[in-house]
């Protein structure tokens, strides 16, 4: 089952659903408020044997909302593909690292993506995000599995010149509307990243990044099962599992998005993200009510 | 004036304002969404005026929830405190260091704060807490000033050991239920931290930390205006300013807090929290639904 949320003309979201080729409305604003409900997959099931209401496509190709508007959690790991840790000659690390994103840190699959000029040394970072699905408080494996509702593409976009201004990376992680999330969740019964999913990122049409989700070492279940240790996961939380090799800040000399600079981020099975960049002038533009 | 969030049998919560030695309930189910209502100060007057319904001396000494029960946002800052700073040999930092918590972390004022035996190392950071006003977008510390809702206390009680484990903190931050945020908001027409305000932190009794709000590097004005260049503030969004010298951790050798410890922090003119440290056996308890 693959699943997305579409922005309204009122300015509100809509969960839908694909059936064959149609994508159908759901009764929920978006995938998240789907998730919070009991027997999700039933509910979509049933609206699409009822018939249910279109969404016309170019909706479906211009106005995605990120797939889970207002998740109550993001958590987001770092160093986690091996090849990239061994290129980077570092050791395996024994836990994962773990740093925080907020709900206003997400944007949709094929919105522009608008930084104020300070915002210097603009990374890509494609990953995989695990969707849950119930919720979790210190849970075995076994129940982590079964609590993923489903996968889809981010782009941990970072300002590497604010994450690097303290040890904390959040201020370079967590620029509003800046880190792109869908086009589509893909139900997990559909999609094993331990079957090693290809993860692509290109910009300008040359391909920066390329990795496999067999190769995270802390995988999907590995992760949530860490994170509720300490942390309730609850449905439409979103976890991101890293990137791997080949980001800006890695190569000599190092290389950043500039304005309308393309980026595009895959990942087998699931979709693909298209984003341009754009550099905002200088002046500042504040607002307070 | 000033407010609470308490807590009600049925399992929600109600804010509260004091008024002379009476609190009136408000109809609001916590602090954070009356501050998401325009002209709130003027809301709370006319309920006062009209009388309203009182809240149980008991309840306002045991049953408080977090002031804020669900914030959007919680950003907090380390190493803030010049004193503490030069303590620890260290030069002021340019830019403030930043991390998040969720609202999961969160925890009243007078609860029993527990923690699984894993939890290593549980240290005491007393702190000032401020509460978001209005939206906040770039703004200038002009507008700043004015967005401040109130002020209340904090103790960013912190597991070092899991904070420890990688670079990034937040595993360590982000237990869930060890943040105590309360007593109450005082509002910002009476209480300016730049007036110096003494924060405290004792652990069974013996003061272990104390310090100054007018020693803040980073103040709450600047503070917020750094955190609106690159995410929005709003109502009820929390940020928490940092701890002065005297944590567990800096102590030779280092102390930390066991099952039992009595942690009471205390901000001259706003109030004191009082939490008792509960360390769980090891028994793993799991649960997903």
């Amino acid at each position: 089952m693959r699943l997305c949320t579409v922005r309204l003309s009122d300015g509100g979201t809509n969960a839908a659903a694909l059936n064959s080729d149609r994508w159908i409305r759901l009764p929920f604003s978006d995938v998240g408020a789907l998730l919070r409900e009991d027997h999700w997959r039933q509910r979509v099931q049933d609206v699409i044997a009822a018939g249910g209401q279109d969404v016309d496509s170019e909706t479906i190709t211009t106005a995605l909302a990120p797939v889970i508007a207002e998740p109550g959690k993001i958590v987001c790991c770092g160093h986690n593909y091996r090849a990239h840790i061994a290129e980077m000659g570092r050791p395996e690390p024994a836990f994962p690292t773990l740093f925080a994103k907020f709900a206003d840190t997400l944007t949709g699959a094929f919105d522009e993506i608008s930084l104020p000029n300070e915002a210097e040394q603009l990374d890509w970072e494609a990953e995989l995000a695990v969707v849950v699905g119930a919720t979790l408080v210190r849970a075995t494996e076994a129940e982590c599995r079964r609590a993923i509702a489903g996968y889809t593409v981010a782009n941990d976009l970072s300002v590497r010149s604010w994450q690097r201004r303290t040890t904390q990376w959040l201020q370079g992680k967590a620029f509003d509307a800046t880190t792109p999330l869908g086009p589509v969740m893909v139900t997990a019964d559909e999609c094993d990243p331990s079957d090693g999913l290809r993860v692509t990122c290109t910009v300008n049409g040359q391909e920066q990044q390329r990795g496999s989700t067999d190769d995270l070492l802390f995988d999907p279940i590995a992760l949530l099962a860490y994170i509720s240790t300490f942390t309730t996961l609850r449905p439409g939380d979103i976890v991101l599992t890293g990137t791997p090799g080949g980001v800006g800040a890695g190569s000599t000399p190092p290389r950043f998005l500039g304005d309308g600079a393309v980026v595009e981020t895959e990942i087998e099975g699931i979709g693909m993200q298209r984003n341009v960049i754009r550099i905002q002038s200088n002046e500042l533009t504040s607002s307070a009510s």
